[in-house]
């Protein structure tokens, strides 16, 4: 075999298995990149329910955007981590996630979800309400994804 | 020049700059992707002038989810185009998009922006509202950008 006939048969039939190799890498991350997603998404709720700001800050990006309904965004893992005190502290006592869809290109991930609240304002019955929500996640240099843009709406109220 | 040397200096010293070459493409692609989306929101906010349920469901994936807030999830870009002709009927005259921040990952990009929306119901005085959103775009074959993933809620109403 010649030198030619060698580079042209790397760059040509080669080259190309090693793209596709790579595109179906990035395609079957998906399955993984749930499970993480799921697993800091019980890591959030927990983090909720004990009102602890700095871990809720640490699963964000340091340039993440929550945006609460109503209100403006707020910019910044430890704003937000405080966003997420405060709401804990009138009352919103636990938020569960449910994952129902989650979308990957590289390092960048999104999902859909659903949140159930319990909320329980001193003195007041407790009620509960369902948001959805959309989370793009960035993954980090150390493998870990962390929450980068966050927003979320009401269900409709259950009669 | 040996065959093994050249398939050496091919896979281990021209391959990488290959790689270099593709992942400098994709973080470089960010100005380019936003101007793509500004237009599309251009002829998204004159489709919804319209009432264009046909123009505004092409502008989005086939298996898009748009979030209204307070309903159910709607799913399917012939259910989002007719939502939307629904909205424009029930007297939203005009919403016009401003995009604050695109990041990309490959054929998918992700937009921060807000919403000025015009309202006026028929035999009612003219109000105006503002949101805020994120919208997830996926780029087609054909190089266009297409609206996935779209969720907004309410910024604080002017006082």
């Amino acid at each position: 075999m010649t030198t030619t006939k060698t580079v042209f048969l790397t760059f040509f039939l080669v080259l190309p298995l090693f793209a596709y190799a790579g595109s179906k890498a990035k395609d079957d991350g998906v399955a993984e990149t749930r499970a993480a997603i799921e697993e800091a998404n019980t890591k959030f709720s927990k983090a909720f329910e004990r009102g602890d700001s700095k871990a809720l800050a640490s699963m964000y990006t340091s340039d993440a955007i929550a945006f609460p309904p109503d209100s403006e965004m707020v910019r910044g893992n430890e704003a937000i981590g405080e966003f997420w005190k405060t709401t804990r502290n009138s009352g919103v006592t636990s938020a569960t996630l449910t994952t129902l869809d989650v979308g990957r290109s590289g390092d960048t991930a999104y999902e859909v979800g659903t949140v159930s609240l319990t909320i329980q304002p001193e003195g007041k019955p407790t009620t509960t309400a369902a948001a959805k929500y959309v989370v793009v996640w960035k993954r980090h240099a150390d493998g870990s994804w962390k929450l980068h843009r966050d927003i979320w709406n009401n269900l409709p109220s259950k009669k």
